[in-house]
């Protein structure tokens, strides 16, 4: 911890766009890193590391609390974000944000599991479905989530972006293996913009919803599966720092 | 229960598109008749009683179950909606439901409890802020949430729809009250179009959306309080049966 962690981006107060907590206000603390290389990745600033090298600042978790609180004054959620936050030791952050009074929730794709997963409040996993070009495979998401509620209840909804069939037949897969029995599942059709230019419409968005939300009853594992659009681009497009 | 429950509408399956299980797959069951006369009413066809009482089929459980299953196949909860389905005895329907493997949500505005209402698996209170025309009052809503969580943990988060400030002070003395304590808050923008000929624009919807985001930061009790859009109207708009 003698660096710190690399913080690429601190927000908010905002919502939290997606899954188990959407609508929820919070600030974001965004860390570089990330050990996968999603094609539609959209936070690619976070990921790649010629650009988040050169970005980030790295801070001790008193100096990343002095800058939330430099921020106007809002909830008391933080959604610690990435690329891949576990691929840090974010304990002693972890620990000063309770300390502050702060909630924690944080987002990996259940790739690597460390033990300070476990002092957070919410994790959501989100597993990565063939379209993404690096599937995170089943058996390690199970894994995953039985180190994570191996000591004690932790939130641990599952979160899967949804582009085309395959990745339903991986969803509904992993519902059948994981999903009823320790965790939630949320289905978000997948934002087609991402590497595009411009936003996309709300008509293109809403039509993906619309139809995630008819084609997952096809799908015996996810027909009680929560669907769910990303509000932060309902909002405010693709843009970022919102 | 000789006559049974007044049904006007039976349909799904299809997204719940507000609050605490916002775009969780299910059936709806709505009943006739309401104890409230709000302004901005979305269903009045099932609080006018010239209307509802003439569409209405009087319904026992097992007709009502015989009705859902009549439908294309899908989730396992059942949103029962009104007007407010606490004017009516619906023990008989929830514990058929739960027979029949059915989890069951209820909304209600919280101006009168029934013991039936502890059976249920998830209680939204939806109680009207002064914009409604028809206020709950705060000690009605606390005095419904303790009857209600009494005898065990029933999940009973609280919406309120927010037209104005009014509205926001309301919901910020509320949550002063009791949501921090026994529930969680939910806000959600009015639906301004709900009188008016035609849908809500996307474009206005999500403007109002937006500023309740913002706004809400204003009042100490809402600073944690979940903002949520009806997801159902951005889908279909003021359409019936989806």
């Amino acid at each position: 911890m003698a660096k710190g962690l690399p913080v690429v981006e601190i927000f908010g107060p905002t919502i939290q766009g997606e899954g188990a907590v959407a609508g929820m206000p919070t600030y974001f603390v965004r860390l570089g890193g990330c050990d996968y290389r999603c094609i539609w990745c959209d936070s690619m600033h976070a990921v790649d590391p010629y650009e988040w090298t050169k970005t980030a600042t790295w801070m001790q978790p008193d100096e990343i609390i002095t800058a939330i609180k430099a921020l106007p004054e809002g909830p008391q959620l933080i959604s610690l974000s990435g690329g891949n936050p576990a691929i840090w030791e974010c304990m002693p952050l972890v620990q000063a944000l309770h300390m502050a009074n702060y909630k924690v929730c944080v987002e990996t794709q259940a790739s690597i599991f460390r033990p300070w997963l476990r002092e957070a409040d919410l994790v959501t996993l989100s597993p990565k479905p063939p379209s993404a070009g690096n599937v995170t495979k089943i058996d390690i998401v199970k894994k995953f989530l039985l180190q994570l509620t191996d000591l004690g209840p932790v939130a641990a909804p599952i979160k899967v972006v949804i582009k085309d069939n395959w990745d339903l037949e991986y969803a509904n897969e992993l519902a059948g293996e994981v999903g009823t029995v320790t965790s939630t599942m949320y289905l978000q059709p997948m934002n087609q913009h991402v590497n595009a230019e411009g936003d996309p419409s709300y008509e293109e968005m809403l039509s993906a919803y619309k139809d995630l939300i008819t084609r997952a009853q096809d799908f015996p594992h996810l027909q009680n599966a929560i669907v769910l659009p990303q509000l932060h681009v309902l909002l405010w497009g693709n843009q970022r720092g919102v």
